[in-house]
């Protein structure tokens, strides 16, 4: 039996190990997260775990409500101890769940805590966290440079005015580059609520009445010169699931007219519009060099009752098995009929499309770099070992493994980077059975190459750091 | 090499034997199966193996059928002899079946064979086995209670009079307790044959002409507090695939009424009646504190010319994998608007949905119970080694595996306790792995209770037994 | 560790290699392939390596690409040593693609090459491959004789003349068994492009106008018995998606009139036809003891500008998860009801169709053959070791894999016979797994039948050869 996550974790043969020696050392490129840039430029310091661990992470949330507890004591009024007492009670059920994982090596990294969190050590565990927390270590820029990330990639909308990234490019005492990711959800899901209302508020943002898709995309045209001044490398879209349904710009305009009216628009209409803006962003990324990402297969804020009450993103959102293979590979032959396709990171919620999209990026591959178009790593429910095995080795099977940007963290937490670590340990242990089996050549330059390019040269090349 | 299926089967390292050991004696709860009351109360005995494995076995009967066997020797007028014949010559070529196991733990554990069931050993395995059907422990009481059986949960129609569930009740010379579940899918199934033959048969039972959703309704009532009086602690509902098309009273009632006429109701019709029946029966599960069980992904009969000649249930039922994500998340968030959700068990013909309702679980959670919503064991087709293997890694993946119900037979047949060994084996081997491999603790408390919790405490507790 | 792809490729225990032992020198039958009966017949000799390997290999053209190479240098005007490093570049990249196993597989049976190919060794394997290529084994003929294939079954169209099958009869000589297989796409997708053409060029042909569907099904009568005459035991059908749409004469053939006027016929009109033709198919290969072979799931060309420029078959087909399971048991359904189903191969390219088409299959077995209704070997991108593995744990589960009709390599290179290799071993330690680990017993007379009947005996049953 090995020891409880020892060094050796998840590393079950001599070659693993080897191979994760040779990658465990270079730095993270985390290209896709949700924290926030004014908390790194503003250094924010925690006042306990909970505030750490369970102030913003609905994935943990998720895991405590499965358990029964009261949402009172999970997201409500209770106090912070009562709360990670919850959290540190549910755990030891939570047998085979990446929680389980993720937080344990974070109490080894960032706390150096060897122990077993549960319902007896949680106010052992409480205490000794909430010491190292008043640390100089322990800040998010702290976080950040002792998980040596070379490059943060943030997630922002099109409104906002990327102050905080000015102030984090201007201040030379912060090594790691923070840079904005351009994602226009607001724009694009004109079916939702608050879309005429986001509309508005873009419009009081740049000073100009927004009353066309026209001027939407001149508008969005001076966005994207302003992320990329901030050194944005990568898009984003968020969709319920990819929709192909061309029209006329006549036809779009109309559509956009009428939803900015505040009136419901169909599914047909909302996808006719959503291809055309998605045609237009891609086109635009391609100009500027950027990565676009897809990520789709949702199902978003399921339970009514508590959306009203909570808002999105608290943990009530969910995988859909919806197929739109015909709309992804429509949408992405738009691209190429339009001589604008960029490069491409495709990620489904549902990983039963893992053959699907590996099949669909060799569709579309082109010269300007190798990998052009991707299937991104194991997404949010499928960010465990079972779901990350899965996604290379169907990128194996179908594609070019070596040729991966690898992971990254989707995380709104400063703690996760240990996720890059997880996955590491997770790739060489993968790539070390194929060699202990005779399926590859134990052929270390070979094998570094891959394993260093999946670790961090491919996305540093692949987003041109 | 292992020896076949020896006292460590299925139990690969030793963490697995010594979880094994905690979890292998503890009662069975067999909350969901098929089997008669009437021939528990009666104490049936069979004269001969086929009686007991090939009556009504549509399993096995699909097995025979793919071995090229005509059905005049599986379910025809050949005899007895004959048709374990074919059985016993068909078996060594389902090499990886689940059928396999089964077979030979029946043989093992009921019979007292060790050997191997195949063309040539045969007719010593018939003459043993209806030897030993002879002794008294080999009725229907005494396969029960050799077994170990705590509970056992029937499936009930609403118009039966549950007569034999109140004999075995009154009957305190058996320890087990029998108890109903209600399965009301002829009253549901609006759209199949026999479905306005069904409402009359109602009608007659509780001498009340329906002719109305409301009247319906109010007899649903009254069977439900019979189901109670008799101890029923579950329900179960039988979908092709799950709906969700809410619609005011005056168009289901409309609806009914078409019905009841004998014409044919559209598929949109039977989305809104089935949906309105579904919200009314789920507020009632609520009221009672009952578990409500979904099953979908079927398309059932799909040979007709076998169907009219053999009827239903006989084997040819098969795997849907037609999309129904929305609707699921739709009718449960109308449970919790409706603000009567009861406890739920999903189950998902189609093992692509693991992770799609491993999450869609998480946005239902309540404080009821640890693990109100549940993602049920793997069913029919899926309960395989493999099967449960992907359930329960999924489950622990996305949820807590810690608080699931665990095994349920699902079968009409009284020698099938010995699945309830298999999964225990196939769980303990799956935690004894990850434990092993250093993914979690080797803590006994803590595998303790999840393995205890999993073959027994949980579901005891989850139906209050 | 063990050594790259020795003698014990694959085979992780004793039992594997045994049971290997017992299959590996079996002849092969390879009943589904897209060779050429000419480049057979007029025994084909290659000038070099790049000729073999990339003249019109597009799961290698596909892999190149994702290396971000430009077309040029993998299909285009470059030189072949060039088109030959830029291989020899990217397989070191593709660690766990099936590429990198058949490469090497292929390198060491027919080159005796036993290093390692990359864009180091690329000078040394291109000299000593084009030296061996000269030799009198290193034809098409030598090639298929030393593969020990004992039959070849091609891919036809009904307007072919069989000429070269014809000749390939007479030559008594070539002792490997060469028949066509029946494939009738061009007549039946009267959806695609130059189905007009295609009808107008079958009327040439055979000398009469064909202007119904009546008369085209006259004509393809005599094709069928043409086939038959050159040993034809399996016709083969490639579908998007299945369909049934069933509907009267009248509608078919004005559905047929419209389309041979040129004009575009609607998706409904479409499936309406194909599902006219494929019940007539049916019924006359249930006639003849053919096997009706069904490969569906796919969307093709999904990129407009390489197709307009390429044509297709040059790897821009990818895997469709549109659901079509109502009507794969619907279309099946209706060959029963017309009491002429013919033996089945059902494939789908989406890997995640594997149980329900194990369970379909089961519902229209007859006793004709033993599993008369199959579920084909993993095709096109599922065929990788993962892919074998969980096509055949499937087919166990739900079906006896003791009745496989095993492996075809669906291939247009006379070097393919090597994946018959990769299967057997993938096959063979799969098996072996399950015996060390005590899931079946260690018989050594009932898993050589296994073996050696999915190897060669299976196949040469069900198809009568």
């Amino acid at each position: 039996m090995k020891p409880f996550m020892n060094e050796d974790f998840l590393l079950k043969t001599e070659t693993a190990k080897k191979l994760y020696e040779m990658g465990k050392d270079l730095p993270i490129i985390d290209y896709h997260c949700h924290i926030n840039p004014q908390e790194i430029y503003e250094n924010r310091k925690f006042n306990d775990i909970t505030e750490v661990w369970l102030g913003g992470d609905h994935y943990k949330w998720r895991l405590i409500r499965s358990n029964g507890v009261p949402e009172e004591e999970i997201t409500g009024s209770a106090d912070n101890r009562t709360k990670f007492q919850r959290f540190a009670e549910a755990l030891p059920k939570a047998i085979g769940n990446p929680m389980y994982h993720w937080t344990h090596l974070e109490l080894k990294r960032y706390f150096g805590y060897d122990g077993v969190l549960n319902g007896d050590t949680a106010e052992e565990v409480w205490n000794l966290c909430n010491e190292k927390l008043k640390s100089d270590d322990m800040t998010v820029r702290g976080l950040i440079e002792r998980s040596n990330v070379a490059f943060i990639g943030t997630t922002d909308d099109p409104a906002d005015s990327l102050e905080w990234h000015k102030l984090l490019k201007e201040d030379e005492s912060f090594k790691t580059v923070v840079a904005p990711s351009f994602r226009p959800d607001k724009a694009v899901n004109i079916e939702k609520d608050g879309f005429k209302e986001y509309i508005g508020k873009l419009s009081d943002v740049v000073g100009e009445k927004i009353d066309s898709v026209k001027t939407l995309k001149r508008i969005m045209h001076d966005r994207l010169d302003l992320f990329e001044e901030m050194g944005c490398k990568a898009a984003d879209h968020g969709l319920d699931y990819v929709v192909y349904a061309p029209a006329d710009e006549k036809e779009v305009e109309k559509i956009f007219k009428k939803a900015l009216k505040g009136n419901a628009v169909t599914s047909a209409e909302m996808e006719i519009y959503k291809t055309n803006l998605l045609i237009f962003f891609a086109e635009e990324y391609h100009k500027r060099g950027w990565a676009m990402q897809i990520h789709y297969g949702t199902m978003r804020n399921i339970n009514a009752p508590i959306f009203r009450k909570m808002g999105p993103d608290v943990g009530f959102d969910v995988i859909s098995n919806r197929c739109c293979c015909d709309a992804i590979a429509g949408l992405l032959n738009a691209f190429v009929e339009n001589e604008a396709c960029p490069k491409i990171i495709l990620y489904s919620l549902n990983p039963a499309d893992n053959q699907l999209l590996d099949t669909i990026i060799g569709a579309f591959q082109g010269s300007e770099v190798a990998g052009k178009i991707q299937h991104g790593s194991a997404w949010w429910f499928n960010d465990t070992k079972t779901g990350m095995q899965e996604q290379m080795t169907s990128l194996a099977n179908l594609s070019i493994l070596g040729n991966f940007v690898g992971m990254l963290t989707d995380s709104r937490s400063f703690l996760s980077y240990t996720r890059h670590e997880y996955f590491r340990r997770i790739l060489c242990n993968l790539l070390g059975d194929w060699v202990e089996n005779g399926e590859y050549p134990y052929d270390e330059k070979a094998l570094g190459e891959i394993v260093q390019g999946i670790c961090y040269y491919n996305a540093k090349r692949y987003f041109g750091l």
